[in-house]
């Protein structure tokens, strides 16, 4: 059990309990002194701290964090061939290795939840799991138009999926992914669905991220955007995740929100590589689309955090839109915290009684906080992750103090490894 | 003397000796032992970290520290309401603790320099002297076109430079400001810079921010933009700094470098209240001109970090250009130091001997410098300001090891003021 004294929480100074990995009681400070406590109560005195949902990031490749600056400044196609002669160098111990310095990171910047997708996924879930921090991932298709290698990958699926997946336990996410529609055959993206649906999996996947997928789409499909591509063949619903949809008509916003698909902005990858910017946050919002936020992977974006994409998010909206109204300042949490919980189908991304324990503690005696201002402006655009101070995932404290249980082991052991990709 | 041991810069692991506020000496590692060392020597330590040039920030407003987040998620009118509401109650006391606020901030992250323009400047003077950093600033105009506040600026102004300002001898640099063409009358400005002129000052304006801005200008003058009207008025020159010039045409571009006026991009303010972001970076380079970055204000732009602004700059230039290669990463580094001590006529922002010793302390021990990629892009790219471990300006340590004298008990002294304002 957890006790944090005197948290402050949607402006009012609260004790709250967490047991069993959830939040079990909320009082008004003080309050715990006639709570009742069984066994081993872990207390920390938090007056002056602000408590927040952890961050849900929704779409990344946590496996990546190793290779991040391997092509900067330079166009797609250089970048991409670099990813690919560096790929061909890495194997499971990298990916374990790699995974694990990107939950580090993540802890350290108030993520509790990732939405991944990337190669050798159970070394990455295992990496998550050891640092106890929650994934949601599963098998990567993308088969390229090769019908042997769909039929390799289909078996590998299946075979992981029973072996392994469906027996989690940890908190994690077993689902299901394929790259685009670009890099996957159209028999391989219904089979996916398929054993999505009869699984009951999320399917996550990358659409319309540049303008180039969208043109190449309507050149090969009599016309139709991605989007309108995806709903001909009954892949559009709510399992599934999109990752990037910026370059989406009036109608994909339509027919995206009717089906209940979940839309993932990406602003710095896509801001850095050059693929856009005017993501249509306001009308999808508006047409009920579930709007989250990711930071994609450390190859295109650098990072992982979360803070900083909601900043980033906010201004190119308020900046393209002309209107400082833009993306407000709720409505960012929201989209960093409960919408992604809710896209994955957790009982997270909110800090009430009965929800999943995953929260950020947030110190404020620094001059960002020292403001007549709103906390979430200071917090937002004002402070940097480094005001995160402690981080609880499941019920149970993976950062205390910035401390994180064997981070100078992981450091060490991913720097050997790096020589390997260079 | 300051002894920095084993620190790499540019690649190469040196020992750098800091005598009497400068670069005295740098050879290979190691070769300290063999150097004559008189008087006292503070060694530190600096093997696995990296020297950079400390930042110059080129355009802020530090006495607005306190006033972060007081108008967010609203429209430009709103805001500025609520910015003169607060104003009203600011005085000499509380700029000086704002500002020494912004100080430890800047000290912070990273920054060594800043061109300030705030009420009561002889406060911030103050309390930069004070935190040991160094700041240009002075006499700010704003008439508002009302002659008879114009000629009590004059005289104020002409008094304090007597009494004062030429006297600073803490390596701050007394300049002018006035504020904008459209809230300062013609006469004023031009009276400003013949004093400019005639003292061999700086002088510090806000040009081009906004559309309105010029087409008002137009409006008045004759179809003139705002350059070509302070051009017409001989005001253009090597000693004019003009913040933003967001909204400038091609004509605007020539007469700028023509005129050698420094220009100083402010990507976080101008995105967040919605004035534009298609800074001609570019154009402007290629046209010859010298480019700086600046934070702006707290009020309106929320934090002082560099880091931060050169990573927007480069996100916003690389997606409204659809080009990853616009703003690389050398010119991005020149553009937040060396540019700016150009600008200010300062002989810092290189890491050479002889030079001013302004200089950033970079940790590369964590998740954010493992990476195959150069350290430019980790560090801007990837890391955030708390990877700045110590900071020297003129020769002096103003953060070791994270920790700022006197910080605890200025946040405590402006947390009593803040009670001021709200």
């Amino acid at each position: 059990m957890i006790l944090l004294k005197g948290i402050t929480l949607d402006g009012r100074c609260i004790d709250m309990l967490i047991a069993e990995g959830r939040i079990a009681r909320i009082g008004p400070e003080g309050a715990c002194t006639t709570w009742e406590l069984a066994g081993d109560v872990e207390m920390m005195d938090c007056r002056g701290k602000v408590a927040i949902p952890g961050f849900v990031n929704m779409h990344t490749h946590a496996g990546m964090a190793l290779m991040r600056g391997i092509g900067e400044d330079v166009v797609f196609a250089d970048w991409i061939r670099k990813i690919w002669e560096v790929e061909k160098h890495i194997d499971e111990e990298f990916v374990y290795w790699s995974t694990k310095v990107a939950c580090m990171e993540m802890i350290r910047t108030g993520t509790t939840t990732f939405n991944d997708q990337y190669w050798h996924f159970t070394a990455g879930h295992r990496a998550a799991a050891d640092t106890g921090i929650r994934v949601a991932t599963g098998f990567d298709i993308m088969d390229q138009g090769n019908p042997e290698e769909a039929a390799r990958e289909q078996e590998r699926c299946t075979r992981w999926y029973e072996e392994e997946g469906h027996k989690w336990t940890d908190g994690s996410i077993w689902q299901l992914a394929f790259h685009a529609i670009y890099s996957v055959s159209e028999p391989m993206m219904l089979w996916a669905a398929d054993f999505a649906r009869s699984h009951d999996l999320g399917l996550h996947i990358h659409l319309c991220e540049t303008r180039k997928e969208v043109e190449d789409c309507k050149a090969a499909h009599g016309g139709l955007t991605p989007v309108e591509y995806l709903d001909r063949l009954g892949i559009l619903g709510p399992r599934l995740i999109a990752a990037h949809t910026l370059w989406v008509s009036e109608n994909d916003i339509r027919l995206l929100a009717e089906a209940g698909v979940h839309c993932v902005h990406n602003i710095n990858s896509n801001a850095k590589i050059s693929s856009g910017y005017r993501f249509l946050y306001d009308e999808m919002r508006d047409a009920g689309i579930n709007v989250c936020l990711g930071t994609d992977g450390c190859a295109s974006s650098n990072n992982l955090d979360m803070l900083e994409v909601m900043k980033t998010s906010a201004l190119f909206q308020k900046a393209w839109r002309g209107n400082p109204r833009a993306m407000p300042l709720d409505e960012l949490l929201r989209m960093a915290t409960v919408n992604g919980a809710k896209a994955l189908r957790l009982d997270t991304g909110r800090l009430e009684e009965g929800a999943v324990a995953d929260i950020n503690i947030i110190d404020t005696d620094n001059s960002f906080f020292l403001s007549p201002g709103p906390f979430l402006a200071n917090l937002v655009y004002s402070a940097h992750s480094d005001c995160i101070d402690s981080v609880i995932c499941n019920g149970r404290f993976v950062m205390r103090h910035r401390e994180i249980e064997g981070e100078r082991e992981t450091l060490a052991q991913a720097r050997k490894l790096l020589t390997k990709i260079q």
